[in-house]
């Protein structure tokens, strides 16, 4: 281990793994091992560890938050909130992000090598956000960062937010959970399921062994992805950002190429997404948050879930997302209410969906600078 | 023409077929010949045809508006509303339905044969909205109806009943738009090519040219008709209907068979409909829906589209309608009115999302009531 993790350089994409005799205990009962942990860290760590920010990522986010991803070439995720001097401001945080369980950017996923030294795929045993949360407390161990200022995250990153607060609660001084909900809906699981469908129904993917074939099934992740993206955005947005607009034409062609501009955007979102991901990613981490039921997998109200909980909390949610919808975030803040917790709620108006959290809406800028400046003068950072 | 448009039996599945000399001016500028036109009839015809009602049917919806479906053997998709001494009663009125043009039951479309004896396949012009209402013109003339009491659509058969008001104004004396739209929006285009992909994405599509391989692109058709599903569907419904539970099981899998009752719903929704389903019919009819903006393709505003109607109408939103939200359909009462017609506007409150008008909801049915009841006044029958 060669790695320094107060080393405030960018983007080194560092790996940290663990042997057989630390293994990762998975809610399915699996002792997952060997287990590898991509993650990127940003801003310098201070001498007792107590600068630390955790930020967890989306369905298929990744570490990359404020470094460029090294496929796409393309800024980090959320490098508008992470830097020096930016709202999350790593010239006083350590911000850490690690790649989930699961995916396919450096962490332990169907991609990776199962110790038969051929690659996991399908015999990988399925993994929850609970599963995802632990392994991010295993490099947190290996940082030597005992509890963290803040644990931040948007979407699938708000149900880590969530399951950290119940798992290891003593272990976070302040949480923000954004356009997240406490367990997955019957709509969402649904729309999961048919990407799934469209992904298994690709003759490419072979049950999930198709690795060393040298055909993906990326026409079957393309319409999966398609599907999605659009509850991603809200139908105010579509109409506004494309409405009944042709693409490079003047009259409809009586065809089934891309006349729409909104079948073009589509159809790119497909086609890119499959170069930077992995169709077996998709089934496992999609997985992941259908099984999420914070409450259900404890058999407890999610009030009692929370009980241990003394950080405080910031909940976002968005006007225009339908993914994730207000209701979820009342839900959740009702629960921490009663559990003691302090908490802030702020529901924001914005006509981008549940992309909103990712994309330039000055009102969550604000929130967020908001809780992060009580973060640091509570902190005295 | 053995048929007699008179004759009161169900279930006939009568076809009319229309010759060289009668070809149909698509809009794409082709002249569709032969065309053949599968229709249903319910109730007798008075002598001088001045009892008609006309249904315009759904996406994948059918002529088999109140008779039993020849392939699922199940009871017609508006049993309840039409028959002998319904709602729309076929004791005194004479119900048409015709399968639309571009659809698989009868009417001309992509599984026809085409002059050169082969199906038509992709080769079939793409039709629109306007193509299929013309197609229905040419049913009356040969059942020699020239005016019909009402017309009658909800979601697609909405579209169809409004291209009536502004194509053949003088021929409609009433007319219903049911959880419709006077165009398709930007989201509805998205969710439309998501399952066009899905179908295209399947090598047993092979171009559209699947007849005479023997494998058709059920894959694809079934993961277009999930995704579809969802939206037919309200997220308030599929959590009363299914939430959380999971199916024939007492705890989760760790796989990715269907764990929760909404999978499973979802998977058989889209197994049991590429059952009675051709695969590009959807694309034909889908793409139809898209290019449907009844003001685009005229150049003018909605209330000079429909600036010749006299009909009076009845529109009908319900709440949970996302697909086709409440929106929508004030937007063509307002359209109405500035036009001068009588118009009757009711949003029902209603769990089920835009699948209500197909199902139990008392409270559409007693508009419904309210409506044939004054056309039957009105018309003394």
């Amino acid at each position: 281990m060669m790695i320094n993790p107060h080393d405030d350089r960018y983007g080194l994409n560092r790996t940290v793994a663990f042997g057989p005799d630390q293994p990762l205990e998975l809610d399915c009962g699996v002792r997952l091992s060997p287990l590898t942990i991509a993650y990127e860290t940003y801003g310098t760590l201070n001498s007792d560890a107590s600068n630390a920010v955790l930020i967890c990522h989306a369905l298929t986010g990744d570490h990359y938050v404020a470094s460029k991803h090294p496929i796409t070439g393309k800024a980090g995720w959320w490098d508008r909130m992470v830097g020096p001097g930016k709202i999350i401001d790593t010239s006083k945080l350590c911000v850490i992000c690690a790649n989930v369980l699961g995916s396919c950017m450096g962490t332990t996923g169907p991609t990776s090598l199962a110790p038969d030294g051929r690659a996991w795929a399908l015999r990988l045993p399925v993994i929850t956000i609970r599963d995802m949360v632990k392994a991010q407390a295993m490099l947190l161990d290996y940082l030597g960062v005992n509890s963290v200022l803040a644990v931040i995250g948007g979407s699938m990153g708000g149900m880590q937010v969530l399951e950290w607060a119940a798992t290891y609660p003593e272990r976070i001084k302040n949480a923000a959970v954004i356009a997240s909900a406490a367990r997955h809906s019957a709509q969402n699981i649904a729309f999961h399921e048919v990407g799934r469908q469209a992904i298994m129904a690709d003759p490419n993917w072979r049950g999930g062994a198709y690795y060393e074939t040298g055909s993906a099934p990326l026409a079957g992740l393309a319409v999966a992805r398609m599907a999605a993206h659009i509850t991603y955005l809200s139908e105010a947005g579509l109409t506004e950002k494309f409405g009944r607009r042709l693409q490079n034409r003047d009259a409809v062609s009586f065809g089934f190429d891309a006349d729409f501009q909104v079948e073009s955007y589509l159809r790119h979102q497909g086609l890119s997404f499959v170069e930077r991901f992995d169709a077996n990613s998709y089934l496992y981490i999609t997985r992941a948050m259908d099984y999420f039921d914070i409450t259900g997998s404890r058999g407890m109200k999610l009030a009692e879930v929370l009980r241990s909980v003394r950080a405080r909390f910031c909940v976002v949610s968005f006007t225009s997302d339908w993914l994730y919808p207000t209701l979820e975030s009342r839900h959740i803040v009702h629960a921490l209410t009663a559990a003691g917790a302090p908490v802030s709620f702020v529901e924001i108006d914005s006509p981008f969906g549940h992309d909103s959290f990712l994309l330039d809406v000055p009102a969550f800028d604000d929130v967020m600078r908001g809780f992060m400046t009580s973060v640091l003068r509570e902190a005295g950072v």
